[in-house]
């Protein structure tokens, strides 16, 4: 299995910790340290040796940050984990909402005139620190760049990952890393950039049509790069290589070890290129020191790569036929089995991820299944363990959100099921989620809209019963890598405009707290709309996912005939696109589970 | 009758005007000077005397500005009055199209180094100027302030307006204009600012509870405004007063005659708050002249007036029901008399005025009516004149955009009306307008959100069939006074939140160059929605309009269930609504136009 249902939290171990940390503090004459969950690279998922904030907190959730000061130690966290740090965390720790309570003001309330904050200048973004420097000017506090003190406590930190390099199928990925890189270094010309600095493994795996096991879930190997006009690399990584690997990368890409970035920087001519959003302030430090002049822009690799190439999209929809087939299988396995009564989360999950194992294709899972029945569907980001592990009992909602990483793509998948007879209530909900789900996925749009422009077609059925949900709409997916990629987002706060060829989720959902959860997800890609009326130019989502929606929870009073018409549409190309490669008992039970309303 | 329909434009005279305007610029030294049709206000009309642009060069539209060289003469103007600047000016003068090609692009392309533009400050914003140094500076071209040499060549220039200042009625306004001005004041204490500088007519009006007819349509008194940080007020206008008048100003508010800025700007002690949005660069250069703090910031009475009290929505709602009462009476004469045959635009035009008069309350319409027929209704900004004026015919489609300007309250409506048989294709797209008229109508929504942020819910349904409008899905509408008032809009354009109390106008469309025009148009008001469903904080939209729409034109296999309820209760609202108020005739018309579908 790759997915864990233990709880890896021991909160008795912060408080020696957080003394010791202390003792560090006093001696580096630091008034308050700072301890983020986020590793050089800003992902999602950091390797062992960077789990600094669970390792002294015991709070594992995916963000969040720590500030240590004297008398007091704020653990930051937003409203997804809100619960789980006050599982996880001693009383020595203090919760701290966030964002709704800024670093900066909290920091400038406690401490005094002339005060002193360490911090790791690998772990903070250029951007990071260059607002809570401001933050923290009016008030005579500085920022002070220090050694990792909790690296200097802890003895037990593990190394740095070594896994091994591997190809990135050019069948997959459509473009050659060299014309990638020629076509990137073109562009760094006509800015008179001489280097970009690249600090995202994302980026970095994407140039060189590599991948990684480095960190769980998402297939990246971890380091840094160096991209010069001239299509050059320098690739800093601890991940190992065979002959294939190197004769892939060619002469004009040189590793080198993971720590060799900052000598490398020092021998840089200009002007360099940094991403202040994503680049550490150690990167922007070392450069300032040496008069390399800085430009900031953003990563050159991030819109290329997030606008997937024809190959990576045709791939991609082969990934999500294999991975519908096995969610269906396990849909028609949880329609025979949740009705008896007994079945668990935790053996629902395993179920899924023994199905999707059953392809013979399965690379990882793309994130720890969130397999919720009734009241856990209501805790967005749900995580099941031996303890938090229930029953899925007839007349509840189960809502499973999941996704596999296979060679040819990265899936993510939601479906919420009814067991038993479902609620008018629990249809009216539902069918209004759906009709968010219906209204982006048949849209056509001008193009230059953002996500902010589409997101309001995806929460109006919900707005006009009074309801809303606390989450993007969508966030960006890559192929074969991580499962939330920026910068293409469905989302009130996403002023990227959309471009073909970049893959999207659709999730619109609804959560009554302490009762269930819904939430309806596909994956799409914008592309170029067939011309249409007026052929003005549109552009249009088409839908990657699947999968059955449990008809059981439309309310088909609701629908407009054109969701009508979307719906049954979308289910029989589903039994169009199945057919042959199911079980018969899936098969049977798809017929069903497709049938025109 | 308020509207004429004779056409006012005389390309003929253009020639000589611009070679005297030529003889002038050589005279001064400059290489080019900017005509444009803005005032000193930046209003949407301007008096006889500010007719610059129409004067020289026979265009008579509501925005553009010319730029004049010694060898070409430039007539920028936007995508409205692309056939009408061709039809009015003569070939001395070369249209351009606006804003796709900008102003300081087009200068530096045609103007050698060094080269001198003139223009008079007045007439520029701060935004205006700084936007176009920014864009000249690089190519060596300098701007400078002059006199208006249009002025100087113009024997026939009308002197300034000045009409009697009335007093807006306290009943309607809902606010003392002391307690306005103490608000104010205060505001500009707690920003640090000793005085603003308003130049913005309706601010003016709104601030001091007066009314004008100092220009068409606009129920405004042209003038400028000094408020003081005490609640002081300076109003520099040439509008007459009386008794009345006087004692409604009060001591506290100073006359002083409409030249009489500059020299009061002089006198002041600073920081002084200009809005560079609408503030003429002559007053930022006197302020900056005499060393005065100047503090950009927007026009303080902008948002207060956006937000509408009780008392103006209570007496909007009543001008609208007097209003909708004379629509009523219009469309059932217009159903008796179009299918007739023989009925013409102006004809449809004046009979509509003369319903709108007969209620006695009518103090102005709020802009010249659009009445346009078949494919007349295909230009947005259509105005019917003698030489355009043609048959309503049927088979054919009648667009008609009209509103009255009431003490109470200003109206702004647009009805599409079937002669005869409609087509299927005049039914599904206007049903999918007015799908897009009742998502806005219907939808509610977090505090928050701008207009940008719902402008998709009334296109969607016309982007799912290749359609969309070239024109803002709606503008904000003030109380007896602008039509067109800022900052609220529903627009992609837009990022000011909606607040409770804005007035805005609902109205998307569709046109089929050539063929016909469709627009369906209310106005609503942002207010704090009932508690539904989650008890969220949201706002949703009253609707204050209150005229049927053409059943005829309505496709209701398309609506969903929703869409229909809304457009049955609004029908059924307005036969209530209008119980009593029409003549029989229009009454046994109106039981008919709103029968439930």
């Amino acid at each position: 299995m790759f997915q864990s249902f233990t709880a890896t939290t021991s909160p008795e171990q912060g408080p020696p910790r957080l003394e010791a940390l202390r003792a560090e503090m006093a001696h580096a004459r630091l008034d308050a340290f700072l301890v983020p969950r986020a590793d050089a690279h800003q992902g999602e998922y950091v390797a062992a040796c960077d789990e600094r904030l669970a390792w002294l907190t015991g709070f594992t959730g995916s963000a969040g940050f720590a500030a240590v000061l004297a008398e007091e130690a704020g653990v930051f966290v937003d409203g997804r984990y809100t619960l789980q740090v006050r599982a996880q965390v001693a009383d020595v720790f203090t919760p701290v909402a966030w964002p709704e309570t800024k670093l900066g003001p909290w920091l400038a309330e406690r401490l005094k005139d002339g005060a002193v904050v360490g911090f790791d200048p690998w772990l903070h973004t250029v951007k990071e620190v260059r607002t809570l420097t401001e933050a923290l000017k009016p008030k005579g506090i500085a920022l002070k760049p220090v050694e990792n003190l909790v690296d200097e406590i802890r003895d037990d930190r593990p190394s740095r990952p070594q896994e091994p390099l591997r190809i990135h199928d050019i069948a997959v990925a459509g473009e050659s890393h060299g014309d990638k890189r020629a076509r990137l270094a073109k562009e760094l010309r006509d800015k008179g950039v001489a280097s970009a600095v690249i600090t995202l493994p994302d980026s970095m795996c994407w140039l060189l049509n590599v991948r990684g096991s480095d960190i769980p879930r998402n297939p990246l190997a971890q380091g840094f790069g160096l991209l010069h006009d001239d299509g050059r690399v320098m690739f800093f990584t601890n991940a190992t290589t065979d002959d294939d690997v190197l004769a892939h990368l060619g002469p004009e890409v040189a590793l080198a070890a993971y720590d060799g970035l900052t000598a490398a920087l020092t021998t840089l001519g200009g002007p360099v290129l940094i991403d202040p959003d994503t680049v550490p302030e150690a990167v922007r430090d070392v450069l300032h020191r040496e008069r390399i002049k800085i430009v900031e822009d953003r990563d050159p690799c991030v819109l290329p790569k997030a606008r997937k190439t024809e190959a990576e999209i045709a791939a991609t929809r082969g990934a999500h036929l294999r991975d519908g087939a096995a969610m269906i299988e396990f849909l028609a396995w949880f329609d025979r089995e949740a009705p008896k009564g007994g079945l668990t989360e935790i053996e629902a999950a395993k179920a899924l991820e023994g199905f999707r194992r059953a392809t013979n294709a399965l690379h990882d899972i793309s994130f720890d299944t969130i397999s919720g029945a009734g009241p856990h569907g209501a805790i967005v980001h749900y995580r099941v363990t031996e303890e938090t592990n229930r029953g899925i009992n007839p007349g509840e909602l189960y809502l499973v959100d999941s996704g596999g990483q296979y060679l040819d793509g990265t899936t993510d998948i939601t479906r919420t099921i009814a067991v038993g007879e479902p609620t008018e209530q629990q249809r009216a909900d539902f069918t209004r989620v759906l009709q968010g789900t219906i209204a982006i996925s048949r849209t056509r749009f001008p193009k230059g809209l953002a996500g902010r422009d589409l997101d309001a077609l995806a929460r109006a059925p919900l707005w006009m019963a009074g309801q809303d949900f606390a989450h993007g709409t969508g966030h960006g997916v890559g192929v074969f890598l991580c499962v939330h990629e920026g910068p293409q987002r469905l989302s009130r706060i996403s002023e990227v405009p959309l471009e073909p060829g970049m893959i999207l989720s659709n999730e619109p959902g609804y959560y009554r707290e302490g009762e269930y959860g819904i939430r309806i997800e596909n994956l799409i890609v914008v592309r170029e709309a067939e011309p249409l009326g007026d052929k003005r130019e549109q552009y249009d989502f088409e839908t990657l996912t699947w999968v059955p929606i449990d008809l059981r929870l439309v309310s088909g009073d609701m629908l407009s005939p054109g969701e009508r018409d979307w719906l049954n549409a979308y289910h029989a190309k589903i039994a169009e696109l199945m057919d042959g490669r199911l079980s018969d008992e899936a098969a049977a039970w798809l017929t069903d589970a497709t049938r025109a309303i």
